[in-house]
């Protein structure tokens, strides 16, 4: 048989559906600066899309330095993987920098956070060691998951009494092994909005011996008094064994790092897969991050900004009797009743009719029948902007419970810019 | 047991050394404009680690395309993963000219490479269907049949009757699991400087039904007659089924694209989980990315340029008797003989003495008792560069016949530079 011709029955469970609307559900073009208010196809819309938590991506400080750094660098150095010929000077800076900022004695970074995540549990976890990792984990580190030998045992999401049963198996099993027992999970649950239970799995070390490794992408910035993430936040960073972020969330930026005891990252820095064999971070990227860590360490009022607006919205939300589920951090889920089609048609009068643009959730990821629109409050949203959306969001629930939306994918024309 | 407890025994087979003169064997820091000439420690070297072929890295028209594009839209755009809200027309367009220029159906541009091609493979190959590979892929080949649930059937280096046998056996295996069979090699492999046999492998299209799927990392920009790579090259592009390449090496950049047709990209745009679940290449790395390409294609100078060095370099080892393998491509293998201690004392004499940076591989990489030291020229070293490079090659060949290094790791002084 061609290996191809699955590819002729169906293109998955988002493709099926968004082909028939390039451009519109899936691949869609936001256009002009980062920020509350963008473009699509030529209409300014409210966006709540981005997590661009702090409002970094277009700050002029950091438009001033991306520029500076692509003037005085290019974007082709370093060239060669970091452990090769791609090493410098900044890159060593950012990470004294960022290990000094999450409380760390070392820090590493990755030329990208999802690879990076993919390689670091790959290079941590011999087929001899046991997993223990939450149900909802980010695909990166089912990746990393699956590219191992190790027993993995999955525990309920944010279940601490399920993740403790499942480190009384791992236990267990180490006996059998002679290996260790590695805990993965996430500092802020980037579809629940969910902080990861942290400080209760580390209460957890006081019966079992593990290592915890905590993936805290949408918690850097925005957690912690100092922004410094879910272990300031939980008062337990001492205790969290690996500390993982990316830049493309609160940084706006791209690449991630792995923050931990020099031992640990030693190795790493010798052995991670992605790492050793291919390119280093972009020196304006690395340069870059200098400034928008300095930013996020020195202008505490972004964050403050952010939770004003998290609070405002989040709180709108309830108060108009929105289920937005168990969030307690900026991530904010709302959940809506209504089928695929509700769910087209619903996204086609919010953008056209409303200007409002938001990503939505349908089946297969959550299940039929639910629809979740997700929105990510940011420190450059406005009381206006927000105050509209609890308007419109009231307005279209309405509509979605007189079932007024037609049960068909709409007719939505080509783009209107090529 | 503590899983971090294996950290302290050992640093793996490269760290294990080289922690002993910490950013001099690995992690060096090589500073200046990226070129034939840069710094290191402090000293000006002539540099042969950067697969800068083209030597677009620092052509002034590229320059000043990444400068202004990092002016006009800072790093941080577009934010969110391609298929959410990280899409743009640039993207687009550089797809569609990559598409144009290698002669496929379709092009699909990547976050970063290594990525890249992992998710492809695990996108490409379900359970029932088979692989076939070269024993010498890539690391992120590697990484993605690792991932996948496959059955694997390796071929020796280059060896196309030892293909022919996997492929017959992987023709039985498809009878039983009603899968197809796909082949994996590479258009130019990075250590021996070997062409894949593509075109060979393509006439066994006659008596398998397979589909080919070549990494052309290297031979992007350097191989064919316009560039195009090994297909072209080999003039098989039309049966090469899906082409890989990475932005890494003669586009002096980041990130990397597959062309291919319509049909098998349009359903990996909604199924890799790398490129579904991660940031979209940064725009200012798009926008040089079309410059460089567009240089690429209009220079015909530049890769004149490097064959005229790659043939200097080459035929000069040769004719000074040096070993340099089977390469038929820039990539140049120089094998020696010697043990760990003369690599370490020949490469700071080489660097000290003599300001030549290069890059060596030793044991267990190679066997034990060969060094080999590998020169990638490119079209900005100067016909005296590589005289001299020449010139010093023999003199450390003869030290090292005549058994002239001390058997001792090199007493390394702290890096000059902070």
């Amino acid at each position: 048989m061609d290996i191809f011709a699955k590819f002729e029955k169906r293109l998955g469970p988002i493709g099926d559906y968004a082909e028939k609307a390039p451009g519109y559900f899936a691949f869609p073009k936001l256009e002009g600066e980062i920020g509350n208010h963008m473009k699509f196809r030529g209409k300014e819309c409210i966006v709540w899309s981005l997590n661009n938590y702090l409002g970094l991506a277009n700050h002029p400080e950091v438009r001033k330095a991306d520029a500076e750094a692509a003037a005085k660098y290019g974007m082709a150095t370093p060239m060669g993987a970091r452990m090769m010929s791609g090493n410098s000077d900044n890159h060593t800076e950012l990470e004294r920098q960022l290990a000094e900022f999450v409380g760390t004695e070392d820090a590493m970074l990755f030329n990208f956070g999802y690879q990076g995540m993919v390689s670091a549990i790959d290079s941590l976890c011999s087929r001899h060691d046991v997993v223990v990792y939450d149900a909802e984990s980010h695909a990166c580190i089912i990746d990393g998951l699956r590219l191992i030998p190790s027993h993995r045992y999955v525990y309920k999401h944010n279940d601490v009494e399920d993740c403790e049963k499942q480190l009384q198996r791992a236990t267990e099993m180490v006996k059998k092994t002679g290996g260790g027992i590695l805990v993965i999970t996430e500092g802020v649950f980037g579809m629940s909005g969910n902080q990861g239970k942290i400080s209760e799995i580390v209460a957890l070390k006081s019966k079992y011996e593990f290592r915890l490794f905590v993936d805290d992408a949408h918690g850097f910035g925005t957690m912690g008094k100092t922004g410094a993430g879910i272990g300031e936040h939980q008062n337990c960073m001492k205790e969290i064994d690996v500390y993982f972020s990316t830049f493309a969330k609160s940084m706006a930026s791209i690449g991630g790092f792995l923050a931990a005891d020099k031992k640990v990252l030693t190795y790493l820095r010798y052995n991670m897969r992605s790492q050793v064999f291919a390119k280093s971070l972009p020196m304006p990227i690395v340069v870059g991050n200098l400034k928008r860590l300095e930013l996020l360490k020195t202008h505490p009022e972004l964050k403050e900004k952010l939770w004003h607006n998290v609070n405002r919205i989040q709180n709108g939300l309830r108060e108009r009797g929105f289920n937005i589920g168990t969030t307690n951090t900026p991530v904010t889920p709302v959940h809506m009743q209504g089928g695929l089609f509700d769910a087209t048609q619903l996204i086609l009068d919010m953008r056209e009719n409303y200007g409002i643009f938001c990503s939505v959730v349908v089946y297969p990821v959550v299940p039929k029948g639910t629809i979740i629109l997700r929105i990510i409050p940011t420190a450059v949203h406005t009381d206006e902007d927000i105050d509209k959306t609890l308007e419109v969001f009231s307005l279209l629930r309405d509509k979605l419970e007189q079932k007024l939306y037609p049960q068909e994918m709409p007719q939505i024309a080509a783009e209107a810019t090529v």
